[in-house]
């Protein structure tokens, strides 16, 4: 197996991950199965999609459209099988394999976006992050959810930093190129993760609203 | 008049049809005269907007002014006469335009993402779909509507089945083209005409938080 | 100082404005850092990013990254030193530099389309508005807040009115083109800053829900 062959079958992953957890949040919400479809495709394809758009670049899922039937696939099977998907151990599985597909996607993009020389150095940065969360923004506001903007999880942060490092080490360390992409990789994958796993939350301090008072 | 002539005017008729509805569904919340214009024009023109840029091709209204013309004509028009609109017999007029029309515009939007050879199998059927539903969904999420990814009308269920099956004839049997266009579009306009006419909704069991206990 | 610097200038302030009244106006809502730099920059140049992808353009900002540069130093100043940016004189100033920036935006957003001749007469027109509004729509799409569309403020309909104005000399009175940016701008500014300076508001016989009883 190739490299190239793991990061597909890595993004497969992620892409079932993201149109999986998507369902099974607008679960409690009553969906029929075309909704569920739509908006599991929409986040698992969106972020990429604006991504590409903005880079005028042709969409990465007409090019290889494996990433559709594999999104309406995850959609279809989380609609039909929820009771199993809903089990507390394949949720946080999911939720650790969202983070590492967020980590991945993020980076690809941010490679992508520094290889075209578009809008350099600011864009990989914007359309990285775009990439990771662009997709779930799209679902939360059709779905009338509140989206993650306005909560407190601890979910766009890691990628923000991640994605300026790799940019960074990409304008100050083209050399290291692999390597820096494995850091920032495990780096949002790492604290996304230990997020999931403790609970973290943006800390009080560093809210808006707390400074307040 | 031609086939080509006919298009245009149902095109019209349902721009029409499209416009006019969006203005009436606000209607009972307070919007100005802008606001009407932009919510209408908006679910006349959105869905093929975002198509064409997904398909990176000029949208088609910079290239048909005509559209424009006609959708904020109909806007002003609910807007000013709305008395007259929301009478039950025009209501259910442009349900039924407005059936006709989301047939049409599906339709051709599959055609022409498959004569594009953009993104196949897939992209056709998916294309035909924002095409169709993509301005209200706009509209919604402007307007702070629930959108109706998120309510139990049967009205997008009917555009993807009639999507898939006129991708699979252009797939199948391309020699017999006019008929699919015409078939789909009939089966499209006949499913969301039934669901008009017998007020027929999604059943229970096909909605994920039935499915839940 | 030449007229492109003092442009430039211009531009640079009204991009200051847009992200530091958008920080504002979340302000009562809990929000962290990241998503304040996010509401920040997408109302400071969301409007012109789909103008832009609507025309087939570059984005303005991939070409001129300054602006994304100054968009997230304002988010940042204001999400810090929100009790400075809260003061009254400080939010008059800002609304007056705000109205200023949509004015300018509008009528530079108008001109440019015009010259590239996309969708002529009404693109001009509509990519105007879109470039003015757009951002701050999307913000308040993402920030769940009321849009503006919903709204009485008088804040749309002066930039339709400009940029109608400006569309019309462009295409009568070319030659009189300078003339005529400084007019339309100077008539956008002056009926936003009459809406702010007096709380003026869209008169209630204009509102559909008044003409309802």
């Amino acid at each position: 197996m190739t490299l190239e062959d793991l990061s597909f079958y890595v993004a497969m992953a992620g892409t079932v991950a993201f149109a999986s957890s998507a369902v099974l949040s607008v679960a409690e919400r009553k969906v029929d199965l075309f909704a569920a479809i739509v908006l599991g495709t929409i986040t698992a394809v969106g972020g990429g999609t604006v991504r590409d758009i903005i880079l005028d670049v042709p969409v990465f899922w007409a090019n290889d459209v494996t990433y559709i039937w594999v999104s309406v696939a995850a959609s279809v099977a989380t609609f039909v099988a929820y009771r199993f998907f809903e089990k507390q151990f394949i949720r946080s599985l999911f939720l650790y394999v969202d983070a590492f597909a967020v980590a991945m996607f993020a980076v690809q993009a941010s490679a992508k976006v520094w290889d075209l020389g578009f809008g350099l150095p600011v864009a990989p940065v914007i359309l990285g992050v775009i990439t990771a969360i662009g997709g779930g923004l799209i679902r939360d506001v059709l779905a009338q959810r509140q989206t993650l903007l306005m909560s407190r999880e601890l979910y766009a942060v890691p990628v923000l930093i991640g994605c300026i490092l790799y940019t960074l080490m990409l304008a100050y360390m083209p050399q290291h190129r692999l390597v820096g992409s494995v850091l920032c990789l495990v780096l949002i994958f790492g604290i996304r993760a230990a997020a999931i796993h403790w609970n973290l939350q943006v800390p009080e301090w560093a809210m808006m609203g707390a400074k307040r008072r």
